[in-house]
C-alpha cells in the first residue's frame, strides 16, 4: 500500500475524491466530483492521470451520472445513458483502459437497461434507474479492487525481475498516483523494495508537464525509496556513466505485437537503454493491452496544447509566436522492449497473444 | 549578420556591454560589465554562454581586469596579471574556447609585461600599463572579428551539407547568442536559408535552463527562419514519424578522436539520430578543438545547481527534499558524429589529425 489515497468514492455523498494531482508537490489537496462534467474535466485537466487511474475514474463517473439523472427525476434511456459514457471515452484518447473500463460499465448498464419499461410508472423507472445505479456502483467498485489486487500481482511477478542490488530508471509517473493503488512500474519497485532489496531510482523529470518530479518524486519520497531526479535529456548520459542497471516504465496502450504507447520520451529512454545493453521492461495490467489493434501504428496519439511547451505554469519561457509540436505520448516498437510486466506473469512482447488464449 | 548583437566593446567606458540572456525570451535587456567580477559574474550565471561567446567575453573580461589595475594605480605584476586570467578560467569548466581565449591573451600579456621595470618610476610603470591593456583590447577585438569570420566561413562549408529542402533539428542555442555573431550550428542554418533553402528548424528547448525555447526560438523568430519548439523527449518521436531531414549541434569540446561535448541531452539525440540513420553534425570552431585530450572521457563535465532542476525560475516545482543529479553537459562519441563542420571545412571526426598538421 502506498501511504496516501489515489481515488475515494465516498459513499454518503456519492462523490469521487480524487488527490488533486495538478497541484503536487507544492499542495496536499483534494477534488470531489458529484457531477459528470466534473469527472470529464478532472480526467481532461489531468487531476487525475495514469491509464489505470483514468480507467477507475471514469466508471466512477458513469455511476455519477446515472445519480445526477436520478437526481433530476428524469428516467434513463438508452441514448441517455450512452450520452454519459460518451462524454467520458472523448475526454482522453490515448490510454486504452479508460475504453476497456467504459465497456465494463456499458455492458453492466445495458442489461440492467434491457428491463424495458416502456409503459412503466415514473416512479418504477426511477426505482428501475436506482438498482441500475447501485449496479455500475459495484461495477466500479469491482474494477477499483481488481485493480488493487492486480498491481500488487504484478508488483510480484516484477520484483523477481530486479537484482538484489539495482538502480531503476522510471519516466513519467507509473505509480499509485497512476493507479488506484501501489502502481505499475513503480509497483514493481516498491514489491523489490519492500522485499528488502536495495533499489534507487532515478526519475525523469518528463516534460512538459513534470510527472516525474510533481509526483514520481513526491510518491518515493512519501514511501522513503531512495530517488535522484534528472532532466529527460540526462538519461543516456546516465546510463552511459554506468548509473543505470535497468529501465521500468508503465504503459497506456499496448498492441497485439508488443509495440507499447507510454508517456513522450519513453522511445528515447528505450532507444538509449538498448545502445547501452540494459534491460527495457514495460509493466501493465492486462486491460492496457488492446488486441484489436495489430501495432502501435494504430494507436492513436493525444496531441495537446501547445501552451504547455511555452509556459511554465503561468510563466512563459518561449516566445510567444513560436509554432510548438506537443504530442502526449510515443510508441516504443516491440523489439525495444525486454519484457512486459502484467499481472499474469511476465511475457516476451513477441508472446502477448499467449495471454489472450489463455485468459480470453 | 543577425539582428541583434549579443556581445559589444564599449570604447568610451571600456565596458563590455552583454545581451542579457537570462532574460530572453522575455525582456530584452542589455548587462554593462565594467569589473572583472562582473564579467566572471556573467559567465558563471549564463548572462553570456555558448563556447565561443564566452571565450569572446573572457578576452574583453581580461582588458577590464587590467583597466581596473591601471584606474587603482596599482602596477600590474606577473602574480596579478595571472589572477586576472585565473579568474575567467574559474568561471565555467566544460568550454575549451574560454581556455583558448584566455590563452591567447596571457601571450599577449607575458610579452608586454616581460618589459621589466622593477625600477622605473610609477608613472612609466603605469604608461607600460596603459600600452599592455591597448594591446590586450587589440588582441581581444581581433579574437571578437576571428570569430565573426570563422562562424560565417564555417556557415559556408556547413550549408553545402544541407539539402535544398530540409528539417532540421537542433539542441541547446549555437546561435548568433553563443558566439561573437552568426553561430555554429544557427551559422549552417542561416547561410543554407540565405541561400534560398527552403529551411525547417524543430528546436529541442533543453532543459533545464530552456536555451533551445528561450534562446533559439526567439533568435530563429528575429531572423524569420520556420522554427518549431518540441520538448527534449520528443526529438526520437519526431525522428521516427518522419519529420526530420538531420541533426545540426554544436560543440562546447571536441577531444582529438572527434568525441564531442556540448549541451546535455545531445548524446541522446545522437541516439536517436543513429537509430534512424539520420546524418549527425557538430558545428564548431576549430578553436573548440582540444588536442591535449585524447578522447572525450578526459573532458571535464560542469556539474550545476540542483535547483535549476527543482525550480521554475521562482516555482519549485518538484519535493525540495528529492535528490538532483544536474550535469550540464554530455560527450557523444565521435562514431554517432557524421561529420564536424569548421571554419577550415567539413571533417569527419577521426580525420581531425589533419587540421594539427595543416594548421599547426
Amino acid at each position: 500500500m502506498s501511504n496516501f489515497q489515489t481515488l475515494v468514492w465516498r459513499k454518503t455523498s456519492r462523490t469521487l475524491r480524487l488527490l488533486d494531482q495538478r497541484r503536487l508537490p507544492n499542495k496536499e489537496s483534494f477534488l470531489d466530483c458529484g457531477t459528470l462534467q466534473e469527472v470529464a474535466d478532472a480526467i481532461k485537466t489531468l487531476a487525475v492521470r495514469g491509464a489505470p487511474a483514468i480507467g477507475v475514474a471514469a466508471a466512477y463517473g458513469v455511476v455519477i451520472g446515472v445519480q445526477e439523472e436520478i437526481a433530476l427525476n428524469r428516467p434513463l434511456t438508452k441514448a441517455g445513458f450512452d450520452r454519459i459514457i460518451d462524454a467520458l471515452a472523448a475526454t482522453r484518447p490515448t490510454a486504452v483502459n479508460l475504453f476497456w473500463a467504459l465497456e465494463r460499465m456499458k455492458k453492466t448498464g445495458a442489461a440492467g437497461l434491457e428491463n424495458g419499461l416502456s409503459d412503466a410508472g415514473l416512479r418504477d423507472q426511477l426505482l428501475r434507474d436506482q438498482l441500475l445505479r447501485d449496479q455500475l456502483l459495484q461495477e466500479a467498485d469491482l474494477i477499483f479492487a481488481e485493480d488493487e489486487r492486480d498491481h500488487h500481482l504484478l508488483g510480484e511477478h516484477g520484483a523477481r525481475l530486479v537484482p538484489e542490488k539495482a538502480r531503476i530508471l522510471t519516466h513519467c509517473n507509473a505509480g499509485a498516483l497512476a493507479c488506484a493503488d501501489y502502481g505499475t512500474a513503480l509497483g514493481v519497485i516498491r514489491a523489490a523494495h519492500n522485499a528488502g532489496k536495495e533499489i534507487q531510482v532515478f526519475a525523469d523529470e518528463t516534460r512538459p508537464l513534470l510527472q516525474g518530479s510533481r509526483l514520481t518524486a513526491w510518491e518515493l519520497l512519501q514511501d522513503k525509496i531512495p530517488v535522484t531526479l534528472i532532466c529527460d535529456n540526462m538519461a543516456a548520459h546516465c546510463m552511459s556513466k554506468g548509473m543505470i542497471d535497468l529501465v521500468i516504465v508503465g504503459a497506456d496502450r499496448i498492441a497485439a505485437n508488443g509495440d507499447s504507447a507510454n508517456k513522450i520520451g519513453t522511445y528515447s529512454v528505450a532507444l538509449a537503454a538498448k545502445a547501452h545493453n540494459l534491460p527495457f521492461y514495460i509493466a501493465a495490467p492486462t486491460s492496457t493491452i488492446d488486441f484489436s489493434l495489430a501495432n502501435g501504428s494504430q494507436i492513436p496519439i493525444e496531441e495537446r496544447d501547445p501552451d504547455e511547451v511555452r509556459f511554465f505554469g503561468r510563466k512563459r519561457t518561449a516566445p510567444a509566436a513560436v509554432k510548438v509540436y506537443n504530442p502526449a505520448f510515443d510508441v516504443t516498437p516491440a523489439r525495444l522492449i525486454t519484457g512486459i510486466i502484467t499481472e499474469k506473469g511476465v511475457y516476451e512482447p513477441d508472446r502477448l497473444a499467449q495471454i489472450e488464449s489463455k485468459y480470453p
